[in-house]
């Protein structure tokens, strides 16, 4: 298999596709394209109809979307277990997966991810609430997990919520305790101290990407 | 199963959720909420933590997002036949479902579902690109399948772009013919007429979905 990432600083979405292989040990060839360069879409355009990352390439099959990557190496290589086993939990994961898939664009706009920096920024009305419901969905599920993943073992919805981890740290965004649990427990995580490490060696600057004051 | 949803005319992201059931026969009890009245967050309040329609309560499950709806049904109900059952082709279906879930916002926004309605509309060129993009999926898979669903056989990709067949119609977008034929399918099917003829009794206008021109 092979998957194409953008700039581990700021590609959100890439480290959610990234995460599942990390999370299990699977083998990958991962290609890092830096974002929005000429190479980039050259690269994207040949392979994708959407020049967008994550991508991923296995064989024949070309998946690209994160959610889709997600669901793709459960089905096709992890029998099912990268999603809770119990079908109410299932059915909430899923729920909890599809609300950040489609949604909270006010914190990802407000709050582009940026692993490297530590910034302040003023969160309109729209981002409070959308933090707010964050830190109910992780509040709750470490009422029933403590110090945990959300639903005890790592799942997908794992993986679409470990951006706003780093983006909350970035922006040093205050949450409750048990929220907080939730997020350090995925900024020690392995798989995410390697996903730092590597975003540490980069140097490229995307603008676009670069909100708030430094503190 | 009990399916929340919004006013048929309207409400997209209900029609999703509400298609399943119809394409399979599944027996669901349906309750209709005029979106955005004080009944209707009252209503969901006390069901979902993000008071949006569709919601699906079964027994002790409630899930509370379109896709989230459409894998629960397939993986509780249906036994994995909501997606091709060849794997390409459940990667392609996948990406392309996930890509209209979390994506075309311009679409989206310029064309609000209002299934009663003929209006015209200028489109940004965000959104121009868009429907470049839709036209092309469609027309793609039409040349695979022609005269059909998506891949052949109805699946939750065809419940993620069915509402995009009837904005087209309702702002009257030019189709290449192959899209063209795909948009006919999808809105001579049985389930879409059903759905049409149920909004067709409904008389409350939601001020933010009418858009664009009488012609």
């Amino acid at each position: 298999m092979h998957l194409y990432i953008g700039n581990q600083n700021y590609s959100s979405w890439s480290l959610r596709g990234w995460l599942i292989f990390r999370q299990y040990n699977l083998d990958v060839e991962i290609t890092k394209l830096k974002l929005f360069t000429p190479k980039f879409y050259r690269t994207l355009e040949n392979i994708t109809p959407t020049a967008k990352v994550p991508t991923l390439i296995d064989g024949k099959a070309t998946i690209w979307d994160s959610l889709a990557i997600l669901e793709y190496i459960n089905d096709m290589y992890l029998n099912g277990k990268a999603w809770p086993s119990d079908h109410l939990e299932r059915a909430k994961a899923r729920s909890l997966a599809c609300e950040m898939h489609s949604g909270f664009n006010a914190v990802r706009n407000e709050m582009p991810m940026n692993c490297r920096a530590t910034r302040r920024v003023q969160l309109t009305e729209a981002a409070q609430k959308e933090v707010a419901r964050i830190d109910e969905i992780w509040s709750e599920q470490m009422r029933l997990y403590s110090n945990s993943f959300l639903f005890g073992e790592w799942s997908i919805t794992d993986a679409m919520y470990t951006p706003i981890a780093l983006r909350f740290q970035t922006y040093q965004i205050p949450l409750s305790d048990k929220a907080r649990e939730y997020q350090l427990k995925v900024l020690n995580s392995s798989a995410v101290q390697r996903w730092l490490e590597e975003a540490s060696t980069e140097t490229d600057i995307v603008i676009e990407d670069e909100a708030g004051e430094d503190v």
